[in-house]
């Protein structure tokens, strides 16, 4: 047990409800009333900005938003050493839940406003990223992509459903690259976000210590038989396209079954012609495979489509599978995860080391920048839904780790 | 080898072009230029009426429309004795086939113009049904419901698309109660159709005696797991709505594959939320179980039901069924279906008994009058479709069956 362990997580209750709070009045900032839906460069999120604005200088920060609408907080160390990124995103999908997100730049506010202006010999910069859900113009991680300097002409192209391009929109919000300044040197990227999954609940554990964000595969496959009269064709001259799905359906599952750490899923089946006394004919199914090692995803990904094939082959049917997506697995810094899971077992929770099955901000930073992310327990595991939660005493428990984490650092800069 | 084997199809060539080119002529009796479309007492049909009151006029027959559109064509017989019914339909699924019930009433017609003014000792009513696929008014077999005494207050107040009821579309196209007469008794119906199925052409015949309508039940069974984040839920942590469906999808098929004479079909399957990325939580299925055995059936069904009970109950998920409809099988007459065997025999082709999967007029005749059934060839199995065909020598294979069919009752007429 290290030197916090001592403390829990009772010095922290007040501190995690103000968090608490603040995740509720910013979920005030929306576009649609009754639901959160903040979407990059709103005005609900120029009404977000002003709120985390305040906060962010409360705690002792300079402010500024950045030529893609990320709002940083500028934390002055005592030394010019790199900067300690704080970060997660303020943007939400539609009918969001409130902690998704925010709740990671809240508690990098929170932590510096414990601190009474003290400072330490590092700078910390908190970034509350301006896209991350990819909901206006279809590709996420508009934000952190920007920070890293991949904000490229083809992205800038890119429009919504409005035909306004990210140039344009980034123009239209007032932005200027003249707000661009050089980037100071940054040493580590912290990420809090909640789990939204129920792995954490199910073991009964407030925090996670993610080691890698899984990699993702996503296909299309077409199963094309022969749609018959479902009375006058005998089950031997029947060429089913759904009987055929619905076997590499659960072929699937069982590889996934038999796979650790495998995640496998059919999200999608659209079956035509789709009558009742009709057998279907073509079938167009999902594949979602990730994985934290991309040879077992790809392993996986190869013994579907062939299980597929052989399934096709033994009915007379066909099936064509077409990748719409082979994105890498991306592995948080060692040290760092290290450092991170060292203030988790000092403040007195067990360390659990986990994958992240969802993409995050840390994934795009963790290109550039020594890159950790610690997980909070997901009540249900329910996110991306009005009744996405978290528990004060898992938030208190952030707050925890997050100060031994920065005190361990300032103790790494002796 | 009875009296007509030697005969073969050789004399029946030329009528059976006739046929061919009558039902081509009638197709062009349509509601939308390019297909055939016709639906219960539209203009197409009363253009379709012109046509066969021609036909069977120029046969010798005396024609009248009954109060709900029947076609219905009188060839006079030498005694009182009881009328044989020859019929099928002529109205038309949207985008249909040209044989598909019109083949059935010009057969009828072509085998009295044979007669070239001949009488039988009984006469013979060639029916051309106004309603049998129940694409107006959702609802199929309105002719022959009227034609048996069955059109019914409710059926009568069904309403169309367009508000129009079933009693105001015939007091529309013209007809009164008062067209309807005393029946005369009928001592047997007729019936020649397209199998519309793959199972004679798989087998190399001609022709099908039709032994029973086999039976039908329709279900829906709705299965309730929970919608979930495809990257952050672990296999052992899912309710996966789509993986239970496919389960029981393939116990569907193994059922009916295992039980000689069942067809069964899961023909529709809708996945929600049904995105590629997230856990179905809810699958909407349909169920099609036909057998000629009642018993067969009911045990399929309900064997269906505990399996997927049983396949949720393990996965953790919820399942309800509900019955949409329960047909029982109609059983042909055996007396005159060994007459129609014996014509089949004695005209040189082999007698193949066969079950029909789908519904025809002959399994509503069947209620009051003892019902026959013939089917021809469906080429491809292909029917409700543009492509649908016959084959030359199967029409004149019919027509030397039907010569020798009302023969053989001239005969016990003795």
């Amino acid at each position: 047990m290290g030197i916090m362990s001592a403390s829990g997580t009772q010095p922290y209750l007040s501190a995690a409800q103000d968090v608490i709070a603040r995740c509720h009045a910013l979920a005030k900032c929306t576009e649609e009333p009754g639901y959160l839906t903040r979407t990059f460069l709103s005005e609900a999120m120029r009404a977000a900005y002003a709120e985390v604005r305040g906060w962010m200088e409360q705690a002792g920060m300079e402010v500024r938003l950045d030529h893609a609408g990320n709002l940083r907080g500028w934390y002055k160390g005592t030394t010019p050493a790199p900067r300690l990124i704080i970060g997660s995103h303020l943007d939400s999908v539609p009918r969001a839940g409130m902690f998704d997100g925010p709740l990671g730049v809240l508690l990098g506010v929170e932590l510096l406003r414990l601190r009474h202006g003290k400072r330490f010999r590092y700078p910390v910069e908190v970034i509350g990223f301006s896209e991350e859900e990819g909901v206006r113009f279809g590709v996420p991680f508009i934000g952190s992509r920007a920070v890293i300097g991949e904000l490229d002409s083809d992205l800038l192209a890119r429009r919504d459903s409005n035909g306004i391009s990210v140039q344009e929109s980034i123009h239209q919000f007032g932005l200027t690259q003249a707000h661009q300044r050089d980037e100071a040197a940054a040493g580590g990227y912290l990420e809090f976000h909640i789990e939204q999954g129920p792995v954490l609940e199910n073991l009964r554990l407030p925090l996670g210590v993610v080691e890698t964000i899984v990699g993702q595969s996503r296909l299309e496959l077409v199963f094309t038989g022969h749609a018959n009269h479902a009375g006058t064709t005998p089950m031997h001259l029947r060429r089913d396209a759904l009987a055929a799905a619905a076997e590499w359906t659960i072929e699937v599952e069982r590889r996934a079954v038999n796979t650790a750490g495998l995640a496998a899923t059919v999200g999608k089946l659209e079956v035509r012609p789709g009558a009742g006394n009709i057998v279907p004919g073509l079938v167009t199914a999902s594949l979602d495979v990730r994985h934290a090692e991309d040879a077992v995803r790809d392993g996986c990904v190869n013994f579907l489509i062939k299980s597929a094939s052989n399934i096709a082959a033994k009915r007379g049917i066909s099936v064509t599978a077409r990748v719409l997506l082979d994105q890498p697995a991306v592995k948080m810094n060692d040290a760092l995860t290290r450092q991170l899971a060292s203030a988790v077992e000092r403040s007195g929770f067990p360390v659990h080391r986990m994958d992240s099955g969802a993409g995050h901000d840390a994934m795009i930073l963790a290109r550039r920048v020594p890159a950790a992310m610690l997980f909070l327990r997901s009540p249900g595991g329910i996110s991306h839904h009005p009744d996405e939660s978290v528990l004060l005493e898992d938030v208190a428990a952030a707050l925890a780790v997050g100060t031994a984490f920065l005190e361990q650092l300032e103790q790494a800069h002796d």
